[in-house]
Protein backbone atom coordinates (compact mmCIF):
# COMPACT_ATOMS: atom_id res chain seq x y z
CA UNK A 1 0.00 0.00 0.00
CA UNK A 2 1.44 3.55 -0.79
CA UNK A 3 2.09 5.71 2.44
CA UNK A 4 -0.06 8.89 2.16
CA UNK A 5 1.65 12.04 1.97
CA UNK A 6 0.44 12.97 4.98
CA UNK A 7 2.30 10.75 7.22
CA UNK A 8 5.43 11.41 5.85
CA UNK A 9 4.94 15.14 5.85
CA UNK A 10 4.51 15.04 9.78
CA UNK A 11 7.67 14.92 11.91
CA UNK A 12 7.31 12.41 14.30
CA UNK A 13 9.37 12.32 17.35
CA UNK A 14 11.69 9.81 18.39
CA UNK A 15 9.07 8.27 20.25
CA UNK A 16 6.31 8.68 17.72
CA UNK A 17 4.56 10.70 18.46
CA UNK A 18 3.43 14.85 18.12
CA UNK A 19 1.27 16.67 20.10
CA UNK A 20 -2.27 18.00 19.03
CA UNK A 21 -4.12 20.54 20.12
CA UNK A 22 -8.21 20.40 20.04
CA UNK A 23 -9.94 23.66 19.58
CA UNK A 24 -13.56 24.46 19.29
CA UNK A 25 -14.62 25.35 16.00
CA UNK A 26 -17.37 26.98 16.94
CA UNK A 27 -16.58 28.82 20.30
CA UNK A 28 -12.52 29.17 19.37
CA UNK A 29 -11.77 27.73 22.62
CA UNK A 30 -8.56 25.74 23.17
CA UNK A 31 -10.13 22.47 24.58
CA UNK A 32 -6.78 20.42 25.33
CA UNK A 33 -3.24 18.54 24.00
CA UNK A 34 -2.99 15.38 23.62
CA UNK A 35 -0.64 13.14 22.00
CA UNK A 36 -0.83 11.50 18.22
CA UNK A 37 1.20 8.95 16.59
CA UNK A 38 0.49 8.07 12.98
CA UNK A 39 -2.13 5.75 13.56
CA UNK A 40 -3.70 7.55 16.00
CA UNK A 41 -3.92 10.36 13.03
CA UNK A 42 -4.96 7.77 10.23
CA UNK A 43 -8.07 6.31 12.87
CA UNK A 44 -8.83 9.68 13.47
CA UNK A 45 -9.50 10.46 9.60
CA UNK A 46 -10.74 7.15 9.09
CA UNK A 47 -13.49 7.89 11.99
CA UNK A 48 -13.93 11.55 11.95
CA UNK A 49 -12.98 11.91 15.71
CA UNK A 50 -10.55 12.79 17.25
CA UNK A 51 -8.38 9.57 18.99
CA UNK A 52 -5.27 10.05 20.84
CA UNK A 53 -2.02 8.25 22.14
CA UNK A 54 -2.36 8.22 25.86
CA UNK A 55 0.82 8.22 27.16
CA UNK A 56 0.09 7.51 30.72
CA UNK A 57 -2.03 4.14 29.43
CA UNK A 58 0.57 3.45 26.60
CA UNK A 59 -2.98 2.86 24.33
CA UNK A 60 -5.28 4.32 21.31
CA UNK A 61 -7.55 6.67 23.57
CA UNK A 62 -10.60 7.71 21.38
CA UNK A 63 -11.49 10.63 23.36
CA UNK A 64 -15.22 10.50 24.85
CA UNK A 65 -15.11 6.53 24.71
CA UNK A 66 -15.91 6.70 28.71
CA UNK A 67 -17.23 10.15 29.16
CA UNK A 68 -19.38 10.18 25.30
CA UNK A 69 -17.42 13.29 25.35
CA UNK A 70 -16.06 12.74 21.45
CA UNK A 71 -14.72 14.93 19.49
CA UNK A 72 -16.08 15.17 16.02
CA UNK A 73 -13.46 16.18 14.00
CA UNK A 74 -13.80 18.95 11.05
CA UNK A 75 -10.65 20.22 10.04
CA UNK A 76 -6.90 19.50 10.72
CA UNK A 77 -3.79 21.35 10.06
CA UNK A 78 0.24 20.78 9.89
CA UNK A 79 2.53 23.67 11.70
CA UNK A 80 5.10 24.74 9.69
CA UNK A 81 7.76 23.02 10.81
CA UNK A 82 5.47 19.69 11.34
CA UNK A 83 5.58 18.59 14.69
CA UNK A 84 2.31 20.02 15.68
CA UNK A 85 -1.34 19.37 14.83
CA UNK A 86 -4.19 21.91 15.24
CA UNK A 87 -7.52 19.78 15.53
CA UNK A 88 -10.94 21.76 14.82
CA UNK A 89 -13.53 19.95 16.35
CA UNK A 90 -17.34 19.76 17.31
CA UNK A 91 -16.88 18.98 21.30
CA UNK A 92 -19.80 17.03 22.06
CA UNK A 93 -21.79 17.37 25.57
CA UNK A 94 -19.44 21.16 25.36
CA UNK A 95 -17.28 19.30 27.62
CA UNK A 96 -13.47 18.34 27.22
CA UNK A 97 -12.23 17.74 30.44
CA UNK A 98 -12.29 14.76 32.82
CA UNK A 99 -13.02 17.97 35.25
CA UNK A 100 -16.40 18.34 33.71
CA UNK A 101 -15.14 22.12 32.32
CA UNK A 102 -15.26 23.00 29.16
CA UNK A 103 -11.71 23.00 28.54
CA UNK A 104 -8.33 21.72 30.53
CA UNK A 105 -7.08 25.06 30.67
CA UNK A 106 -9.65 26.02 33.22
CA UNK A 107 -6.33 27.65 35.83
CA UNK A 108 -4.92 30.89 34.98
CA UNK A 109 -2.09 32.96 36.67
CA UNK A 110 -3.55 35.26 39.27
CA UNK A 111 -0.47 36.55 40.95
CA UNK A 112 1.31 33.72 42.43
CA UNK A 113 -0.81 30.70 41.22
CA UNK A 114 -2.51 29.22 39.19
CA UNK A 115 -5.93 29.09 40.39
CA UNK A 116 -9.26 27.12 38.84
CA UNK A 117 -11.50 29.59 37.51
CA UNK A 118 -14.00 28.17 35.16
CA UNK A 119 -17.58 26.43 36.04
CA UNK A 120 -17.66 22.73 36.49
CA UNK A 121 -20.18 22.14 34.59
CA UNK A 122 -21.08 18.27 35.18
CA UNK A 123 -19.53 16.67 38.34
CA UNK A 124 -17.17 14.29 37.20
CA UNK A 125 -19.07 11.28 39.05
CA UNK A 126 -21.99 12.02 36.91
CA UNK A 127 -19.67 11.69 33.56
CA UNK A 128 -18.23 8.71 34.59
CA UNK A 129 -20.61 6.56 36.95
CA UNK A 130 -20.02 5.75 41.08
CA UNK A 131 -17.17 3.19 39.63
CA UNK A 132 -15.12 5.89 39.45
CA UNK A 133 -12.86 4.73 36.55
CA UNK A 134 -12.50 8.85 36.04
CA UNK A 135 -8.70 9.35 36.13
CA UNK A 136 -8.01 12.77 38.02
CA UNK A 137 -4.82 14.57 36.86
CA UNK A 138 -3.72 12.05 34.26
CA UNK A 139 -5.80 14.10 31.91
CA UNK A 140 -7.19 10.56 30.70
CA UNK A 141 -10.83 10.03 31.00
CA UNK B 1 13.84 33.46 47.97
CA UNK B 2 10.90 31.59 48.37
CA UNK B 3 9.72 29.89 44.78
CA UNK B 4 6.80 30.70 43.68
CA UNK B 5 3.20 28.70 44.03
CA UNK B 6 3.02 28.26 40.01
CA UNK B 7 6.79 27.49 39.90
CA UNK B 8 5.74 23.83 41.27
CA UNK B 9 2.54 23.65 39.70
CA UNK B 10 4.02 22.87 36.29
CA UNK B 11 5.04 19.52 35.76
CA UNK B 12 7.97 19.84 33.41
CA UNK B 13 8.81 16.80 32.12
CA UNK B 14 12.57 14.97 32.39
CA UNK B 15 13.88 17.70 29.86
CA UNK B 16 12.62 20.72 31.95
CA UNK B 17 10.15 22.04 29.53
CA UNK B 18 6.64 22.36 28.84
CA UNK B 19 4.51 22.86 26.02
CA UNK B 20 3.38 26.30 25.04
CA UNK B 21 0.17 27.46 23.03
CA UNK B 22 -0.35 30.90 21.73
CA UNK B 23 -3.48 32.17 21.28
CA UNK B 24 -4.50 35.76 19.52
CA UNK B 25 -6.67 36.79 21.99
CA UNK B 26 -8.71 38.97 20.07
CA UNK B 27 -9.10 36.70 17.07
CA UNK B 28 -9.12 33.35 18.79
CA UNK B 29 -6.15 32.18 16.31
CA UNK B 30 -4.43 29.05 17.68
CA UNK B 31 -0.58 30.84 16.55
CA UNK B 32 1.88 28.37 17.17
CA UNK B 33 2.91 26.10 19.76
CA UNK B 34 6.59 26.40 21.04
CA UNK B 35 8.22 25.23 24.46
CA UNK B 36 9.06 26.97 27.86
CA UNK B 37 11.10 26.05 30.81
CA UNK B 38 10.73 27.44 34.40
CA UNK B 39 12.94 30.27 33.53
CA UNK B 40 10.90 31.53 30.11
CA UNK B 41 8.00 31.35 31.97
CA UNK B 42 9.31 33.58 34.49
CA UNK B 43 10.94 35.81 31.86
CA UNK B 44 7.35 35.88 30.25
CA UNK B 45 5.96 37.05 33.42
CA UNK B 46 8.49 39.57 34.40
CA UNK B 47 8.60 40.98 30.81
CA UNK B 48 5.29 41.06 29.74
CA UNK B 49 5.81 38.75 26.67
CA UNK B 50 6.34 35.67 25.43
CA UNK B 51 9.94 34.14 25.85
CA UNK B 52 10.24 30.41 24.71
CA UNK B 53 12.62 28.00 25.38
CA UNK B 54 14.03 26.96 21.68
CA UNK B 55 15.12 23.49 21.37
CA UNK B 56 16.66 23.72 18.02
CA UNK B 57 18.89 26.85 19.15
CA UNK B 58 19.02 25.15 22.90
CA UNK B 59 18.48 29.24 24.31
CA UNK B 60 16.22 31.61 25.65
CA UNK B 61 13.99 32.50 22.39
CA UNK B 62 12.28 36.21 23.50
CA UNK B 63 9.39 36.09 20.36
CA UNK B 64 9.94 38.99 18.08
CA UNK B 65 13.40 39.22 19.02
CA UNK B 66 14.67 39.42 14.94
CA UNK B 67 11.03 39.77 13.59
CA UNK B 68 9.83 42.44 15.55
CA UNK B 69 6.75 40.39 16.15
CA UNK B 70 6.22 40.48 19.66
CA UNK B 71 4.15 38.52 21.27
CA UNK B 72 2.66 40.56 24.54
CA UNK B 73 1.23 38.36 27.07
CA UNK B 74 -2.30 39.01 28.08
CA UNK B 75 -2.83 35.64 30.56
CA UNK B 76 -1.48 32.43 31.14
CA UNK B 77 -3.49 29.46 31.78
CA UNK B 78 -1.98 25.89 33.17
CA UNK B 79 -4.02 22.47 32.06
CA UNK B 80 -5.78 19.98 34.40
CA UNK B 81 -3.18 17.97 34.01
CA UNK B 82 -0.22 20.50 35.06
CA UNK B 83 1.96 19.61 31.83
CA UNK B 84 0.81 22.33 29.15
CA UNK B 85 0.28 26.48 28.75
CA UNK B 86 -1.87 28.08 27.13
CA UNK B 87 -0.60 31.82 26.52
CA UNK B 88 -3.56 34.80 25.87
CA UNK B 89 -1.44 36.90 23.25
CA UNK B 90 -1.52 40.16 21.19
CA UNK B 91 0.57 39.35 18.52
CA UNK B 92 2.22 42.40 16.86
CA UNK B 93 2.50 43.02 13.62
CA UNK B 94 -0.67 40.03 13.08
CA UNK B 95 2.01 37.88 11.87
CA UNK B 96 3.16 34.72 14.79
CA UNK B 97 4.90 32.46 11.90
CA UNK B 98 8.13 32.75 10.78
CA UNK B 99 6.87 32.45 6.84
CA UNK B 100 5.37 35.74 7.40
CA UNK B 101 2.05 34.10 7.89
CA UNK B 102 -0.27 34.99 10.77
CA UNK B 103 -0.56 31.69 12.43
CA UNK B 104 2.52 28.67 11.81
CA UNK B 105 -1.18 26.56 11.31
CA UNK B 106 -1.07 27.81 7.62
CA UNK B 107 -1.53 23.71 6.20
CA UNK B 108 -4.99 21.83 6.30
CA UNK B 109 -5.03 18.17 5.29
CA UNK B 110 -6.56 18.31 1.69
CA UNK B 111 -7.26 14.67 0.53
CA UNK B 112 -3.98 13.46 1.41
CA UNK B 113 -1.95 15.80 1.73
CA UNK B 114 -1.32 18.72 4.19
CA UNK B 115 -1.49 22.31 1.87
CA UNK B 116 -0.44 25.29 2.57
CA UNK B 117 -3.71 27.68 2.31
CA UNK B 118 -3.04 30.91 4.54
CA UNK B 119 -1.73 33.84 2.48
CA UNK B 120 1.92 35.08 3.03
CA UNK B 121 1.22 38.76 4.62
CA UNK B 122 5.25 39.20 4.59
CA UNK B 123 8.04 37.94 2.58
CA UNK B 124 10.40 36.70 5.05
CA UNK B 125 13.30 38.48 3.27
CA UNK B 126 11.22 41.92 4.23
CA UNK B 127 10.54 40.66 7.87
CA UNK B 128 14.13 39.45 8.26
CA UNK B 129 16.37 41.64 6.02
CA UNK B 130 18.77 40.07 2.93
CA UNK B 131 21.28 38.55 5.24
CA UNK B 132 18.81 35.98 5.34
CA UNK B 133 18.71 35.24 9.31
CA UNK B 134 15.69 33.36 9.29
CA UNK B 135 15.90 29.16 9.70
CA UNK B 136 13.19 28.14 7.27
CA UNK B 137 11.36 25.04 8.75
CA UNK B 138 13.41 25.94 12.05
CA UNK B 139 10.13 27.36 13.49
CA UNK B 140 12.76 30.13 15.28
CA UNK B 141 12.69 33.50 13.92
Amino acid sequence: MTEPAWLSQVKWSDDGLVPAIAQDAKSGRVLMLAWMNAESLALSLAEGRAVYWSRSRGRLWRKGEESGHVQRLQEVRLDCDGDTLLLQVEQVGGIACHTGRESCFFSPLRGAAFVAADPVLKAAQEIYGKAGSAKPGSGVE
